[in-house]
């Protein structure tokens, strides 16, 4: 199993740690942000500049690649990884967030969910089982185990029965894993809300179960950083220490750096790429809209301190008139730079780690950060 | 001012001819093809990329740059190439086909075209004084004349009208490109439709004034290749030798190579870029749309031939399925792909013109080119 998938930790400081997962498709840095390719492309960028911006790892989705153009396919024509463009890891969903986020006539049952596409309302099922299927003919490296949408304004109630059945789900894709032959990794996903007791329930039984690593699911689901970061304060503890722990859909970079401090080794989110298109850029000052005013004649860079392609060729006057006018340029270089803040503040987290000084790091990025974000 | 500006031919073949235009910014090999940055950005393209394609220079749109960011403004950031990211030549437009295809409320006299902008409604000016300024401001390479739409489809009296004002604002041009001190190269634009007699009247006109370049102007705007081929039967030859000729707005691969069998020297045209966008893929056999559904599965590259980076790694399964879905990198790598197709064919002309066998390539070319384009 080691050969397949192995997680080593170099050096925690804190909670937070800091190491590597080994796969056949190479190392995996941790902690990792995944960007997120959601239809077998991340948006605006070519596989070659994700991977300078530092990315070791990228995420597909299930839902999305079931349907267009059809996981059946994807195989056919050689896996993800060949299609893309991208030869190294995968981690996919599996597609039970974004079935129940995105799709149409949802039905929900034991068995799984049956659901009409977003694109043309054909009508689909996912279940552990199918999922299982799904991820193993595009070739992810890490799948992820189907799980259903629980919400944290969900009853108690709801969000309990919501997590025993997510558990349930979780040994039938372990199984349907493991009848598949599947040789890459797969993950379990917690959840529980924000309680406790629930998510200690959860862990157990995904432990029991037995995972290559753990994932916190529904959080970032609109429950604010402060509660989410309460449920931080004890969900990575209730795994092994030795697996990776993966916080799903996160986040703000100061999301990253609160997570990081409370013990996730993996993200993934839309937020640079998506944000990006739109204009909005990172910088270690905050973030800022480029299309506003203010930057028509500013002649310096996105983030004076980010060492991008992009911080090194075009002024914010560029770059703003390039989104104010909807030029495809624009969404290409503003995703870029973003792409390379993210992977450059977590080398900046994973040396702190490394040397000792996460705490310190984490006060000043702090102390920068919130500065300007306005 | 040879040294500002300096064509020299190296070899004919028949009508054809290849060789340089050298200037300050670096040399254009001719026949040349100027891909197309209407508003500073070569659309879905990184300028390095664009230069990776073969690009010697590209072309800026005086009417879109003058309404966004504002010419003012680009010089006040350091003009055009700098702004954009491109060191190389540009060669802008005079703005005088674009405010009359595309502005609102024009009001043409023979001071100028009153107009109000697409974008914005606001009321704009444009001379031949003022394109000067605005070409200059910009920091354009090869200036092009102010001139006055003409259509094949009008009246021989309104072309001749057209034209004789054309050939005043020629004038125009040049007296204000002199006074202005503008170091770079300034080229004239010949009118007159699909006329021999005012084709001829045109040219003498412009030949009058002196200009570094002629332009064969008022062709590619709906007469049909052959109507174009017969005027540039004779429209070239009205010229000097010494002189580079550039057809505007042109065009489809075997336009270009009909253009350079007549002795045409530089093109620019939106066609690799715009179709690119919307699936439209050249090829050595023709053109193809990629999202046709006999594609879905074809893990074959765009064009065998081509020694692009795109036909280097992706299929056209997955060109397909990314212009089905919409996504950018679809844009992206169909627009790059076009400028290498157009930049090879560029250098396929240029090497057989050189070899003395242009017309043994242009049958070829025309034997495949034709074969499969339905
Ligand atoms: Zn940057
Ligand atoms: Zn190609």
């Amino acid at each position: 199993m080691t050969k397949r998938f192995a997680f080593s930790i170099a050096a925690t400081d804190g909670r937070a740690r800091t190491g590597a997962i080994r796969m056949k498709r190479s190392e995996i840095r941790t902690p990792a942000f995944m960007p997120v390719g959601t239809t077998a492309t991340v948006k605006a960028m070519k596989p070659a500049d994700v991977r300078s911006s530092g990315a070791d790892i990228i995420l597909g989705n299930t839902y999305h690649l079931m349907l267009r153009p059809g996981a059946e396919r994807v195989a056919k024509l050689g896996g993800l990884h060949g299609f893309m463009g991208w030869e190294r890891p995968i981690l996919t969903d599996s597609g039970g967030y974004q079935v129940m986020s995105l799709s149409d006539r949802t039905k929900v049952s034991e068995e799984g969910v049956q659901f009409a596409s977003h694109i043309d309302g054909s009508r689909h099922m996912l279940s552990p089982e199918r999922s299982m299927e799904i991820q193993t003919l595009l070739g992810s490296d890490i799948v992820m185990a189907f799980d259903e949408l629980v919400k944290t304004t969900d009853t108690p109630r709801a969000q309990s029965e919501a997590m025993e059945r997510s558990m349930r789900w979780a040994k039938r894709s372990r199984e349907a894993f493991d009848a598949l032959g599947n040789q890459g990794a797969l993950f379990g996903i917690q959840q529980g809300g924000l309680d406790e007791r629930l998510r200690k329930v959860s862990a157990e039984a995904l432990i029991d179960i037995g995972f290559d690593g753990y994932a916190v699911g529904g959080l970032a689901v609109g429950e604010g950083q402060e509660a989410m970061f309460g449920c931080l304060d004890f969900a990575p503890g209730q795994f092994p220490a030795d697996k990776p722990r993966y916080l799903m859909g996160v986040g703000k970079p100061d999301d990253l750096v609160g997570a990081v401090e409370r013990g996730i080794d993996m993200f993934d989110c839309v937020l640079p790429t998506r944000s990006g298109r739109t204009g909005q850029a990172f910088t270690g000052s905050g973030s800022i809209n480029i299309k506003n005013a203010r930057f028509a004649e500013d002649t310096g860079p996105l983030d004076p301190d980010c060492a991008c392609p992009v911080c090194d060729t075009w002024s914010r006057a560029y770059l703003h008139h390039l989104i104010r006018s909807g030029e495809i340029l624009g969404a290409m270089l503003m995703t870029e730079h973003n792409l390379y803040f993210y992977q450059a503040l977590m080398a900046d987290m994973r040396a702190a780690i490394g040397e000792g000084r996460f705490a310190a790091f984490a006060t000043d990025f702090r102390s920068r950060y919130s500065a300007a974000t306005a």
